[in-house]
Formats: C-alpha cells, sequence, structure tokens
C-alpha cells in the first residue's frame, strides 16, 4: 500500500498556488458559488432527453467526439445557433462555435490564445472572481474599469484605453459581463454597447463578452448582445448552460471567428468535452428551453425578494444594494468599518458563507466592505435564516447592523 | 454580423501551436484515435442507470461538484476504491482519489504539479502520443527507455537514471504505461516492476503511472498496480473509463497522496468534471463493470485477430508485430524504406487513417518505418478492407509489399 512517506516537496516548481485544503463540505447557509435551484432542476425532462438521445445515438460514445468533430455535439451547437439568434440576436453558424466544459474553459481558452505574463487587459472594476483570478495567476495586468447602474463606464473606459495608448501599452481585450454583470446584476443597455464598440474599434481592442448570465433577466428584455452588433467582428462571445439548466452539467461554450476558434481548437487538447452531457442538453433545450427558462426566473426573482425582504429586516440601512436586473447574486454595500473579509471568517464559523468583496473587485479597498450573496440554491427559509445569522455575526464583529431587525434602522456613519 | 474583418493575428503570443485545420469528418478506415467498439458500447445498461441516478438524485445537479466536493462524485469514487483493490491490488480510500476529465486532464495535472520549462522526465521510448505532445509544448526534456517483451527495460532505465545523476539532473518522474502498453501492448511483470520501484526509490525519482487500458487484458491476468507495490509512497497512478466503458464520456482519475493531491486540487480551477457522466457510470459500473469488461475484452481480441490476419493476408512478411497481451491497437513494423509520415498522407488520401510510427516515439528514426494501428472501432469488413487499402497504397509508395495477399511473401530486404 502507498503509504506518503515519499517527499513530492522537492520536486514541485515554483510558482504554484497554494497546496487545496481538505473539503470539509458545504456551509449550513450557502450564498456562494453559481449554484442553482435543486426544485428547478428539470430533472423529468432530462430523464425524457437522455433515454430518447441514448436509445437513438448511444453507440456514438464509442467515438470521441461523437463524429461531430472537436468543435462539439453538433446537434447541440445547432440548437445554440436558433437561441442565440432568437435570445442574442447573433447570426452565426454550427461551424463558429466551440461548445467545452464550462465557461471556465472558455476563459481558459480565450486566455491562452491571446495572452502572455506581463500582457495587459482591461476589465469590469467590480467582476467575476473566476476570471480575475485566471488573470492573476497568469501574470497578467488588470486595468478595472468603475461601473454605474448602465455597467462599466465608458467615459472611464475612454480614458483608460487613451492613458494605455499614450504609454505605448496594448491591451489584449476589453472583458465585460454586460447582460446581467456579476457582481453587481446590471444590464448594458444598447447605445452604450455601441460606444463600447466604437471604443474598441478605434484603438483595436477585442471585446471579450461574457454573457453567461444573461439567460436570467427578469422582465426578458435582453439587449443584443455586442457580438451580434459587432459589423466589423472583434468580439468573442461566451455562454453557459449552467445557469440556465444546471452547473454541475459543465456545458459552455464560445462563438468566435475562424482566425481566433482554429487557434483554440488548438489548445483544446482534452479529446472534447463530456458527451453525454452535449447530447442531453441538445435533445432537452431544442424542445424545452425557451419555456423552461421564464419558469426558471420567475422562481429566482421570489428568492431575490425574499433575500431582500430579509437584508432590509435584519440589516436596515446598514445593507445598501440596487435591485439586480436578473441573475443568481446580490451585490451588498455594509458599513465602511465592515471587512468583509474577516466577516468571511467568522460568518462561516457560524455556518452561513457568502463571498467577501475584495475577491470580486480589481479594487480592493473598494471592495472592503461588499459582499456578494447568491441566492438561487438556498431556500427561501435558509435565505431568511442565513442572513439573521449573518446580521447577528455582523452586530458581533462591526457592530453594525446597531439591532438586529427593522424595529431600529441604523444611520451609516 | 460579426465578421472576421477585425485582425486577432497581432494580439497572439509567441510560442502558441499552429492554428487548427478544419475538421473534414473522420476516415472511412479509421485506425486512429483511442475510439472503441460502438456495439459494445452498453447502452441499455446505461439508460437503466441514469434514470435510476437522476429519479433519486437529479436535483443534485444544481449544485457544483454534486455536494461531493472538488474530488468528484463520491459514489464513483467509491466503486472505484472496490475496484482499484480487485483488479490492481490498491488500498485506497475515497480520499485518495481525483475524477478527472478523461486521462488527459490527469497528464494535464500532473504535468503541471510537477514540471517547470527545462526540466527532464523519462518516458518508454514508445509511449502515448498525448503525454509525448504535452512534454514538448511544455519544454520539459524527455529521456526515451528503450522497451522490450515485458515493457520497459530496466537495465537501460538504470543506466539513464545514472547518467542523469553524473549530469545532476533530477529527473522529476518516470513515465510509464506498464499494463498493456502504448503502443507495443506489453504487460510488465511483477518482478520488473519491483525493479522499477527499487530505481524509482535508490535515485528518488517518482513513478507515473499510466494504467488506462489495464481492464482490456485477453487472458485477464493483471499484475498488481505499481501504486499497491510502492510499500514507500512515490507512485502517482492514473485509470481511465475511456477504453472499458466509452471514451466519449470523458472520465478518468488519479489516485495519489495527499500532498500531490492537495497540489492538483489547487491547479484543478474547472469547477468540477461532468456531474451526470460521472453519476451515470458510478450508477452503470457497481453492478455491471465486473461482467461488462470480459464481453468487451473478447469482442476487441477477436477484432485484432482480423487485423493480425488481414495484415499477415495483405503485407505477408513486411507487416512485423508482436500478439500484444491486451489493448485497443497493435504497433506494426514495416520494412525499413517505409516512412510512415508519408504513408499517413497518402493513406489518408486513399481514406485510410494510421498513427504513423515516429509520433508515438521519442526516437523518430526508430519510429519511421512503424506505424499504430487501432482495431476497436472499425467492423471486421472495414478492417479487412482498410487493410488492403493500406496495402495497395504502401505497395504503390514504397514499393512494399511486393504483391498484394499472400500468395507470394515479400521477404524483406
Amino acid at each position: 500500500m502507498a503509504t506518503g512517506s515519499f517527499d513530492f516537496a522537492p520536486l514541485v516548481p515554483a510558482g504554484l498556488p497554494p497546496a487545496a485544503a481538505r473539503w470539509t463540505g458545504l456551509a449550513k447557509y450557502s450564498f456562494v458559488g453559481g449554484n442553482n435551484d435543486p426544485d428547478q432542476v428539470p430533472v423529468d425532462g432530462l430523464i425524457d432527453a437522455v433515454n430518447a438521445v441514448l436509445k437513438r445515438e448511444g453507440r456514438t460514445l464509442a467515438t470521441y467526439g461523437l463524429a461531430s468533430g472537436p468543435q462539439g455535439y453538433r446537434p447541440l451547437r445547432e440548437f445554440l445557433v436558433g437561441k442565440l439568434k432568437r435570445d442574442a440576436a447573433i447570426n452565426c453558424t454550427a461551424d463558429d462555435i466551440l461548445i467545452v466544459s464550462g465557461s471556465l474553459q472558455a476563459l481558459d481558452l480565450i486566455n491562452h490564445t491571446l495572452l502572455a505574463r506581463g500582457d495587459t487587459v482591461i476589465i469590469e472594476q467590480d467582476s467575476y472572481q473566476g476570471a480575475l483570478n485566471r488573470l492573476t495567476r497568469l501574470g497578467v495586468n488588470m486595468v478595472g474599469i468603475p461601473l454605474d447602474g448602465d455597467g462599466m463606464r465608458m467615459d472611464a473606459l475612454a480614458a483608460a484605453l487613451e492613458e494605455l495608448k499614450r504609454k505605448n501599452i496594448q491591451p489584449k481585450y476589453v472583458y465585460t459581463i454586460p447582460t446581467v454583470q456579476n457582481p453587481t446584476g446590471t444590464i448594458m443597455p444598447e447605445e452604450r454597447r455601441f460606444e463600447l464598440l466604437k471604443l474598441s474599434q478605434q484603438y483595436g481592442v477585442p471585446i471579450f463578452e461574457d454573457d453567461c448570465y444573461a439567460d436570467l433577466i427578469w422582465d426578458g428584455e435582453r439587449p443584443p448582445a455586442i457580438y451580434a452588433m459587432a459589423t466589423a467582428g472583434g468580439v468573442i462571445h461566451i455562454g453557459s448552460f449552467s445557469k440556465s439548466i444546471a452547473p454541475a452539467l459543465r456545458v459552455g461554450f464560445i462563438v468566435a471567428p475562424w482566425d481566433v476558434m482554429s487557434r483554440m481548437l488548438a489548445l483544446k487538447t482534452d479529446a472534447g468535452s463530456g458527451a453525454l452531457e452535449q447530447m442531453v442538453l441538445a435533445e432537452y433545450c431544442a424542445p424545452h428551453f425557451a419555456t423552461h427558462v421564464p419558469k426558471l426566473t420567475k422562481g429566482l426573482r421570489a428568492k431575490l425578494d425574499t433575500l431582500m425582504e430579509a437584508l432590509n429586516e435584519q440589516f436596515g440601512t446598514a445593507a445598501e444594494f440596487e435591485d439586480p436586473k436578473g441573475g443568481i447574486f446580490l451585490w451588498v454595500k455594509l458599513p465602511d468599518n465592515v471587512d468583509t473579509l474577516k466577516l468571511y471568517q467568522s460568518a462561516l464559523a457560524a455556518g452561513v458563507a457568502i463571498n467577501p468583496g475584495p475577491e470580486w473587485s480589481t479594487d480592493k479597498a473598494y471592495g472592503k466592505s461588499r459582499m456578494r450573496l447568491c441566492f438561487a440554491s438556498p431556500s427561501h427559509e435558509q435565505i431568511k435564516e442565513g442572513v439573521a445569522k449573518l446580521a447577528e455575526v455582523c452586530r458581533t464583529e462591526f457592530g453594525v447592523p446597531a439591532r438586529i431587525a427593522n424595529v431600529e434602522k441604523h444611520v451609516r456613519a
């Protein structure tokens, strides 16, 4: 039996991330991770789909890539062609789409295609932790652009582009989550997308459009994708089934012109993404996606309402937030004296998991008293109890909210 | 609509692999890729499994990692604990196992945990193309150790280790496919595994044991895994369901001590491998794996017989090979004047895909007149026709075999 007496440590190269700690389970009240509502997984529909597709095509599992080639299962790409046309005004063909193992693989492929250590990218100041961490690991400089209620601010972007040009620095891309921004929940209006495209053209900087949350909009009004509006190209678009169907399936996609696609394909050396999951999604989504998503978003909106009510009740004015336009997360500002990295530790000890703001922002000081709360996975009951617990921990640790419950509202100093 | 007029080329960093060509479909007679026999995919069993597991646990797809943590779906790891004990004499727990997206991800995680550019590894001279390509891409030096009928030669390994020590070079690992070696199809006997472990200990070089094909042995006599024999640790073991169930599922696994496991986990930033495939495999394999595999190998052995007969018939003595002990591939030596990289091109034009030897060897001259033929995927009929076509192309291009069919056997000059 292999014991651990052989010492691997001297063989490990410099620069690796710290070793992982042993997993100790999910928190009782988990407001982290892009998990979804277990009650909303379309289990029966997926069962019907998997039966149908395996009966018809199960034998093709014997072949890497299901004989659909390296870009992924063709019927899934064909579903996406129709879906992207309908939902995001994107005109593309199945050959413009690459199926990947979740949008995280999309980030990796795009980063490895365009970035080298020391490069610079432009990114929304508050952004997806998975994107920020990857760029940090790659040794890439991030220029953070502040957001407002309409997403990335174009005046700040224009200034940053000009400043970089003055310094002779060519940014490799502008990364944006324009539709249900993570973590702020904003949607960039069409006019601002035009402005963004104009700046992209003017400075020769491509746009990396991450539309992973774009299916989950309360009023269903989704602007055209930036990819769709880009008459001269220069946009790479990614999306995912994690938010609309189920995150554990690990299926995402990239829409990109062939000169980028062909380079990403050369880097996708995994012999294809999981075929069964692609088959099931294609079979399920073609007839059901358009009706499933509105049901899902309705349920998510109800959970968001519960979360916002609980925050108002437990934190009063000590918790500030905008009502997001969709998605699965709320970006919350606590009083300035709260350090959410510390709050994270104490809350976790009390069974409540939160995302501390500094991990979701290029501006650590700005993020310090902010946190991201994900609301799709916990039940309404868990949301209420978890927020009450969090308020209790926050009060013990930082003196705010001054009192639990909204009997006496705390006025921020 | 996004056209391609934006030029990405100036943004692409140096050192990327060449862009991929557009996929043009599978060859009519395909003897490449680790594809399996479509008739042997246990479709009905997989359908029953997926129904059962989705009915019972489908809701957990809403949570990344199915609430099993980052090492993968716990019931699949528990199945593996029993399977590895029974088949490979490995004593381990579910905590020693990491489920990955195919063994290629295992290669990536292990390489990134242990290797830096300029490092040196020891590898069987003829080896898996996916391993060789990765090491080349990483800028790692490979020392190839020749093989004989019992796998890697220990005299040559001892000499190489001594030579490296003399040069003050610490090899990072010895990569071996001891059980159904790829491409030679040999099995390293237990005595030689002891010798290998002794050398590993003596020189402080860990062993990377790739047992991906080890389920497919004609006589079912599988020696204990090197991992199982390593009383002092120092072995990382990987395996896969690609060969035993279906390659398109993309599920493999790593067995490793925690000091390596914890570092690999830190590098596995994909939010988990595909959950549905892990669920289906766990549900199917627990009751059926042990009976499925002997049926599968029986069918594969019959295809190998067809391939060897066809080669004898069409190539006569111009094709030399050993009867492999298991697996899905045959390593074939053609006459010295045949360049299989050229043969590959002409054969492909004629609808026959082969693996040219130089892509499967650290010694390009040794590999020049060799080729790998995979026999699991084509039908018996396709094998016969494909080998006849290949012989025809080879004769036209290189003058051997002198005549088609075994009426007149060619004597190699």
